[in-house]
């Protein structure tokens, strides 16, 4: 197997990454937008857990949540690889395949790409869209009083992860779980319409937990949070239950889940989410409000951020 | 150390990595650019052979050389960095220390990233730039009979790879071997000035070795090539002849040059050389031509390719 022979290989999968560097024209109208983001085999995901090809599907789905979050369409992407001594050409195109499918299924174009040795599979992917400059949201717009609100309910990602570790779950609830697990939905058209609201005034999406996201866009947005009703994937409470552990606790922790957090003028709310109901046929949740104070507090005590940290002490793979 | 420290850490050395993506507005009269490069610790270097830092200028310049074997400008980058669990903060700053400086020396914005743990050092890097449709090369365009040059002489970062394990070069030319193998400097200026030569017809870096770079080309533009006189950088002369080895040879198997290589229509090589030195103070380097008949022949003999492969049996870390 030589460089060139794996390239010949991912090729059809792309539009082309032969050359030094892929060209494109963007919109007139938009400004571009660009996101990247790396999974790392034994650190997001093991072997154990997922497939190869859902690990390329989750990557280049927590690259397209992003431009989601910001209210962009996608339009390319591009894919560093590394890859382990003990790979095979079919592991990469296995790997590859997952990828692609996921970015054909969003309509973005693979348009370069990298191949490296490395001691464990590592997928760094960097995602380019596209946005009017008026609908691009941020995290730092919101204002105390504004609404939180969530795309879907929380934890199913985390569920799925227990899943994958032998836990067992009914057959609807399973499928759910897993779903979320190996093949998350990014959120791109509920990015779009959300962007295309000016009562929407702060978006993110929840890829490290709801405690730790809502902390990160009260803090950009210079105020705090209060939570009341988390939203919770019908797996997760479930799976909460049977463990003994707090739906909503459990739904808060979970990492992954790659729905949309939005902030939105508290009198618009009642209306945003009637009109996000009818188009996507789903509730938009209500979670909490922004307020003036610092800190994210939930049932009246102060949150500690329990989701997903690469840093701190005492990780673990996965969630 | 929390992952939102770390961010806090490294965001004063770009232009800002808060949000989910970064936006910016590309210039309505050119084409957009966009590549990607991944290093990983212990397979395109070791913490023995380079401080974190250089390892950073490394893996950024070598990204800015795929834009300027396009002709392009430099915009902006994202980085995605794999940190391995010994890592401290003081590592981590150091390394993007050395992507920044590189980054700020050549124009590029850092507007993105992403850190994640990972077993070993990784950066993954994706550039965008710019550069006018009619100015954009690709490795396709050669013809039979066009004269092929590069922008340096070959073989320093090799040089400079053995230097760094151990082995002795005179003052000088251990500086020019340093420095090629620690701190490239990506050819820019060069690639936009053939960019704007409508009779430069084939372009891209010499990243894997002049014997590998060649062929792609060459197969790319559906020809193949016969090289004559390899240029050598003195300390790669120095070294080969030290070490009993025919120094064009040795030229022509080492990778990470980040030169140019470009194919020019022959009636105007001399034209273009000479508004080459004249500009650039250095000599362009002819070292050959493109032919019908497929293959690279040197010297008569068809040549292997003996460049960098990372995926070819018996790979060693460097080079």
């Amino acid at each position: 197997m030589t460089e060139d022979e794996l390239i010949a290989a991912i090729a059809p999968l792309t539009q082309g990454i032969g050359d030094d560097a892929a060209l494109w024209q963007p919109s007139r109208s938009h400004r571009s937008a660009i996101s990247t983001d790396v999974l790392v085999e034994g650190v997001d995901f093991t072997r154990e857990m997922m497939p190869l090809g859902d690990a390329g599907w989750r990557a280049m789905a927590s690259n397209l949540s992003d431009l989601a979050a910001t209210g962009a369409r996608p339009v390319l992407a591009t894919v560093a690889l590394g890859i382990p001594d003990a790979a095979t050409r079919d592991d990469v195109l296995e790997l590859y395949r997952g990828i692609a499918a996921c970015a054909d299924r969003y309509g973005a174009a693979i348009v370069g790409g990298d191949l490296s040795r490395a001691p464990s599979w590592t997928i760094a992917i960097a995602i380019v869209g596209e946005v009017r400059a008026s609908n691009a949201k941020t995290r730092s717009g919101a204002r105390p009083g504004d609404v939180l609100a969530v795309t879907g309910g929380l934890g199913a990602a985390r569920a799925g992860l227990e899943l994958a570790r032998g836990s067992q779950l009914p057959g609807d609830l399973a499928e759910e779980a897993l779903l979320a697990f190996r093949r998350p939905q990014p959120r791109l058209a509920q990015g779009r319409f959300f962007g295309a609201s000016r009562n929407v005034r702060a978006m993110m999406d929840i890829s490290d937990g709801l405690s730790t996201d809502v902390a990160r866009l009260a803090c950009a947005s210079g105020c705090g949070a209060e939570l009341d009703a988390i939203a919770v994937a019908p797996c997760a409470r479930w799976f909460a239950q049977r463990i003994g552990e707090d739906p909503q606790r459990f739904a808060l922790a979970g990492g992954e889940d790659f729905e949309l957090l939005v902030a939105i003028r508290a009198r618009a709310f009642a209306h945003v989410a009637q009109r996000y109901e009818a188009r996507f046929k789903s509730p938009l949740y209500r979670i909490g409000v922004l307020r003036a104070a610092q800190g994210v507090v939930w049932k009246g005590v102060a949150l500690e951020r329990s989701g997903w940290d690469h840093f701190a002490p005492a990780v673990t793979p996965g969630g």
